[in-house]
């Protein structure tokens, strides 16, 4: 059976999408190999037959699913003998909560810092419609997203407060092994590690030893994505 | 086995520590029998075989446990075969994470809001100590904490915008059912509602109908609790 994952590349291969590398790490997770199949923002026909327009999605054999949690339940109630990327009912619960924590609390001050830099490795044919679309919305240039650097980066440290807590008392979100939690909020820390130079935590932080420990997993998969060490 | 809960009591038996009222809901949803043994803020001596000075303490035989996400460790280790709190390793896990979300990101919003109430409910001799101790804490008078209301609120409606947007898909945190990361945000809704009339959701919030649904479990223990209708 072929099993293909249509995601998001930039210039160069630069894979920036932080819910494309959800759905990456929970293959990975999963033991299931895959073929990666390259869209551009300019250029979704391929996923036309997902009756929507957004990566990631997985054609699994027959089986068409797109939306990076979405897919995540497909494959832990599809391939539940595979090693299990929720842990059961409560934690799968609890890790819908944090995946809202993540889209709608960290990304909203991610994005600021990162998203000029995003820009610059956007594909060459995407370049246009990823200023325009950006542009659009937030209201203002690029070039004038950023604004003061240290405020931003204060308040997603602070946003981050209880993430570092956290990892100060467990090795992974999820326990003593990564699961899916893990990778909601590792994808985030791709798309700024694909796109941007920036660096985002302190010394002693426990967040980038965690993180280099995903880079790490699944034989250095991640890790070998084109990308900035910060 | 005797088996004693010492918790925080204020003025006419209202109960308004939110940490106390996480242990309470633990107990009963591991179905456990305890005596409540009320505790002022100026006389704490019948903690101190505890090692420390601050409630929930529990006191299981034995035993001595304190510290809510202790007491709730301990209960699902120790009570295994009760419903469980946390559903496996990673519910425990991500409830960790959960905790200290509502602990470092959720109180200090509510904070401000709550806390002018609470004094008039601490109890009549711990009256003097709470206005010294909370002005220290926050550097200004109880009188000025809450500034722009609206604006408290606004916030406060942000930060917990994911978890709304958990509740507009499933009816608890941890799923179908309740469990302990349920109980640690409810304890923080127990603060309020057992110390200030203070209305902190809009009609069609999620969070009400959440709230109670876990105010009538327990033969609606919870919702016996002297309070404010909010």
């Amino acid at each position: 059976m072929t099993r293909v994952l249509h995601e998001l590349h930039g210039r160069d291969g630069h894979r920036f999408s932080p819910y494309c590398w959800r759905t990456i790490m929970a293959l990975k997770h999963k033991g299931l190999d895959f073929e990666r199949a390259p869209m551009k923002f300019t250029d979704r026909a391929a996923i036309a037959p997902s009756g929507q327009d957004r990566v990631p999605v997985l054609v699994d054999g027959e089986r068409w699913v797109h939306d990076s949690w979405a897919i995540a339940e497909y494959l832990e109630d599809t391939y539940p003998d595979a090693p299990s990327l929720f842990g059961g009912a409560m934690g799968r619960a609890q890790a819908r909560f944090f995946n809202k924590w993540v889209d709608m609390s960290v990304h909203g001050r991610l994005r600021a810092l990162v998203v000029p830099d995003t820009f610059k490795h956007a594909h060459p044919d995407d370049s246009d419609w990823f200023r325009e679309s950006r542009e659009a919305m937030f209201g203002m240039k690029l070039e004038d997203m950023r604004g003061d650097v240290d405020a931003l980066k204060a308040d997603l440290h602070a946003t981050l407060e209880p993430l570092r807590a956290t990892l100060e008392t467990q090795p992974y979100l999820c326990g003593e092994a990564p699961a899916y939690a893990d990778y909601i909020f590792f994808g985030s820390l791709m798309w700024q590690r694909c796109s941007s130079p920036l660096k985002l935590f302190d010394a002693g932080d426990p967040i980038p030893p965690w993180r280099a420990r995903l880079l790490a997993a699944f034989d250095g998969y991640a890790g070998e994505a084109p990308g900035y060490e910060t």
